[in-house]
C-alpha cells in the first residue's frame, strides 16, 4: 500500500510527510483493504493508538479515533445557523460521517451526497462502521460523480452545501477553485450557506487565505472556525462557513446526539487566536 | 544525539515515539547544541517546518514555531485569574518562554525560577533567543535546584506559582505526585492560585484525570483550559488552574504584548468539548 513500509524489526509503518520536513508514522496492525479505483488507492488499515484509520493515496483521511470532531464540526455547525434547513448536499464525504450527523437531523428532507470514487464509500461503510453509521437511512442519495460538475448543473436547489473534500492535490483540487465556489453559490437557494473545510491555519494558510477570501467575495456573510483534529498535521483545523444572507446560530436546534458539538462549542468555535484574525484580515 | 537517525538517503531526522505506534519525525537540517547534564541529554536543533526546537532525552520540549501558545497560555491566564500579583514562582520552564512573558507585567516584583537543569537554561538563552526573550530583567531570580523540595520549604510565599514541566517521566516524574501539590498549596499565600500543564486530554488522559482531581480536592476553585499547540502529539493542551479563592478573570489586566492570548481567548480556552467535560466530572 502506498506509504507503508516495514522496519527492520519487522513491523509496518504508515509514513505520511508534510513538506518533506515532517513525517507522522502510525504502526500499522492491520491492512483491512486495500484497492486501486480510477482516482486513488483507497485503503483501511487499524491502528493501535487512532483506532481504524482510512488512507487515500497514502494521506491519513479519518479514523475511528478522531474523525466525530471533524464530522461533527462541519455538519452541526451550518446546521445550527441555517433557519430551517431542509435540503442537504454533501461534496466528497466518503466515509460517509457527514451525512451520518446530517441524519441526525428528522427535519431534512433530503441529503445528497456526491462523492467521486465509490470505492471509497463501500469500503468506509463495510470497515468504518463507527464513523459511517447509518447510511440506509432512505434520505440519503448517494451520487457516484464529479462534485464540481454536478454544482454547475443543479442551480438554486439546496439550503445547505457542505464540501468534505480531501487535500487540494489529486482528484480534490478542483474543489479548491474559484470556479467551483461560483457553482456552489449558484447552486444554493436565494437563502443558502455552505462550509467547507480549509485545511490546517499553521501548515496551509495559503490554502485557508484563498478559501476565506473567494468565500467572501461571493457570500454576505463569511466566517472561519476552528477545531483540534488530533491527526491532522498540528491539529488544529478551519472551516469557512460562507452565507448568502447574516444569520446567528441557534444553539436548540443542535442535536444532543453529538460526542464533540454542543451550545458553547458552536460559540467557542468562531473565536480565532491572534494569528489567525490577523490571517483573515489580511485576506 | 538521543532519537536522531540518519536515513538512506543522507537526510538526519529526531523521531519521538508516542506508545509505540505513533511517531513523530523532524528532519533535521543542524544540531546546534548536544550536552548532557546530570538528569537528561539537552539539544537544540533546526527544523525547516518547526524553526528551532528544544529536546530533552530525545523528546521536542519547545519550538519556535509554537513555543508561544504555550507559554502565553501558562502565564497569561493565571495572572488574569489573580487580582493583584506580585510575586510569581515557576517551577521548571528551563527555555526561560514562562518568565519572559511573566516579565511583560511592571506590576510584577518578584519572579523567582526554579529549574533543576541549568544547562536547558544556558542552552536556551544562548539558542532560542526568540522563546526565552529577556531573561536579564533584574525582577527575574535564576535557582537551580530542585523545584519539589523547594516549594516544601517555603511557605507562604507566593502569589502564582507555575507548573511548567516536561512530561511525567524523567526529572519532572515527581512534579505530578500528590505530595508536591500539597506542598504547593502550602508555598502559596491564602489568596494565591497555581497552574499547571497537565498533558494530553487525548493521548494522557489518565494524568490530566490525576492532576485535576489531586488539584480538587486541595484548592477552592479548580478549572481546566486547553490551547491546541501543533507540535505537542495530538495537538490539543491541557493547563489546569487551582485557585484558593473564586476568582473572575480579569481581561483588561492582560499584557498586550501577546501573539496568542487575548481577551476572547481568556474566555474561550475554558469551554471544553464535551468529552473532556465528561473526563473532569468522572475525576
Amino acid at each position: 500500500m502506498i506509504g507503508i513500509t516495514q522496519t527492520t524489526n519487522g513491523t509496518y509503518w504508515l509514513e505520511e510527510y508534510e513538506n518533506n520536513d515532517f513525517k507522522a508514522s502510525y504502526k500499522v496492525t492491520k491492512v483491512l483493504y486495500e484497492d486501486k479505483s480510477p482516482f486513488q488507492e483507497v485503503g483501511i488499515i487499524d491502528t493501535e493508538l487512532f483506532g481504524r484509520v482510512l488512507v487515500l493515496d497514502g494521506i491519513v483521511q479519518t479514523t475511528t479515533l478522531d474523525g466525530h470532531i471533524y464530522n461533527e464540526m462541519i455538519s452541526h455547525i451550518p446546521i445550527a445557523y441555517h433557519p430551517d434547513p431542509k435540503s442537504i448536499l454533501v461534496i466528497g464525504g466518503g466515509d460517509c460521517g457527514v451525512v451520518n450527523e446530517i441524519a441526525k437531523y428528522p427535519s431534512i428532507a433530503r441529503i445528497d451526497m456526491i462523492e467521486i470514487d465509490e470505492k471509497v464509500v463501500y469500503a468506509s461503510k463495510k470497515f468504518l462502521p463507527e464513523i459511517s453509521g447509518n447510511t440506509s437511512d432512505p434520505r440519503i442519495n448517494f451520487l457516484f460523480e464529479d462534485g464540481a460538475r454536478f454544482v454547475s448543473e443543479h442551480p438554486d436547489q439546496y439550503d445547505i452545501i457542505i464540501v468534505d473534500s480531501s487535500d487540494p492535490i489529486g482528484p480534490a483540487e478542483v474543489l479548491f477553485q474559484p470556479k467551483f465556489y461560483q457553482d456552489i453559490h449558484q447552486s444554493l437557494k436565494s437563502d443558502g450557506l455552505m462550509v467547507c473545510q480549509s485545511q490546517s491555519p499553521i501548515f496551509h494558510a495559503d490554502i485557508l487565505k484563498n478559501s476565506y477570501s473567494r468565500i467572501k467575495e461571493l457570500f454576505t456573510m463569511t466566517k472561519c472556525y476552528t477545531a483540534t483534529v488530533p491527526t491532522y498535521p498540528g491539529g488544529l483545523w478551519s472551516f469557512t462557513l460562507g452565507s448568502k444572507k447574516g444569520y446567528s446560530p441557534n444553539p436548540s436546534a443542535l442535536s444532543k446526539q453529538t460526542r464533540y458539538v454542543d451550545d458553547e462549542i458552536l460559540d467557542s468555535a468562531f473565536i480565532l487566536p491572534k494569528f489567525l484574525k490577523q490571517l483573515l484580515k489580511d485576506a
